[in-house]
């Protein structure tokens, strides 16, 4: 069972939903289970307006906040898992089952807040959106209709964490950072990508790989990290050094 | 895991259901999940003939059986279990919560028909359509708002009845990486430690932060991250290139 303070770690963060009913709907499965902290990114505007003034609105929907990129809706966040109904094109991310990840999940929000990811309605998460998630979950739908209502999936996954689980004791320990102690917030984790992505552009580093996602891939990279949170500061002490002597040492400048 | 012949015994009842958008969503969600048999009694007619000509409307919904009384839509079954928000006013049931259920109705489902009612929006299930139900199933809802969304509390109680009881063996294992997959070895840590310190030395990072075993600090900072194996290349990389270009940067070298 989650304690109130364990539950209010949780962010459902809807980006570019549609349709008004969805967001009332998400918000209702969040009442029903115990979850508080409602966020939209981007959302269709007039379906935001209509889903805070519907009738029955919950006191989630109308404390609802909405961002303008998911960097600031998960930025108070160390863990951020995205939804997807795909099982094989996530080359880049772990997909987990709902049910094994729920366990991770749980044991996250011990310590430090979490982010669930939910894309829109028609094309789900896109790479972008993606390439902030530490990994993925699927709730494991039927072959002949994998694609659930995201108000259906929003009940399902909050269930899934809620539900009575008997986890097993190598769950219970997992440590919050694979070095112990608390991980690194998304806000950190992305301001270092930003400062890394400075120094490799200085560098002529990403001029010599020139790909179309090349910012994304070292999002990931940094991700991928599970930087420990007492070590980000020093992180970004670091790149901000030689940035500045990359800066500093341009023949323009000197 | 449910066989196919299995999720075939299973008859979802809509009882009295009104809005059309909900007898959509428990098809929507019976496909989701490989179920087949929907059932709807007594509906609001325009709500059921609204369901079953919306667009992307599921041979579920085109094949729904109609039927006048709860009696006739679970003559077929041996096992008749209703919903239930409610934890206390049943005094004639037993009430399971949605965890303990499933395991109740996947065992009869292996040898006869198992009936699952869903009772009307406003209302649930009246008395009458109580009095032919063996036993109760209740979703843990939190207290402050017990009553789900027909459609979503369908989608909860179809997962519930698929999931995976047993975590599997994947989920079980711990990755050998937080991001899955095998560590860098120490000799790529130590080579990417050594590039790291380089470019620190050639930026001034280690000449404004003076102490006695700064490298030391830095080797540890590196191992902390657990690289993965997969990325400890592109890692050494990047500091090779930030560092040759640091070095050209150099004034004596101009």
């Amino acid at each position: 069972m989650l304690t109130t303070a364990e539950s209010d770690r949780l962010r459902v963060i809807l980006v570019e939903t549609r349709n008004p009913l969805n967001i009332g709907a998400a918000a209702r499965a969040m009442s029903n289970f115990g979850f508080r902290h409602l966020r939209v990114v981007k959302p269709y505007a007039p379906a935001f307006r209509e889903a805070r003034s519907a009738v029955g609105a919950s006191s989630i929907l109308a404390r609802a906040e909405k961002f303008d990129t998911v960097a600031d809706a998960i930025a108070d966040c160390s863990l951020v898992v995205g939804t997807s109904a795909i099982r094989t094109r996530h080359v880049h991310h772990t997909v987990r089952r709902s049910e094994d990840a729920a366990r991770l999940i749980r044991g996250r929000m011990r310590s430090s807040n979490v982010a669930l990811l939910f894309g829109s309605e028609k094309r789900g998460l896109t790479n972008d959106d993606l390439s902030h998630c530490h990994w993925l979950v699927r709730i494991p739908t039927h072959e002949e209709n994998i694609s659930m209502n995201l108000g259906q999936a929003v009940a399902v996954c909050l269930y899934e964490l809620i539900r009575n689980a008997k986890p097993s004791r190598a769950a219970e320990k997992l440590p919050a950072s694979p070095a112990g102690g608390p991980l690194a917030s998304s806000a950190e984790t992305e301001r270092i990508t930003a400062t890394l992505l400075d120094a490799l552009h200085e560098s002529g580093f990403l001029d010599l790989r020139r790909v179309a996602d090349s910012e994304q891939r070292i999002r990931r990279l940094v991700r991928r990290l599970h930087l420990p949170a007492r070590d980000a500061v020093i992180w970004l002490g670091m790149f901000r050094q030689i940035v500045w002597k990359l800066r500093s040492g341009r023949p323009s400048q000197d």
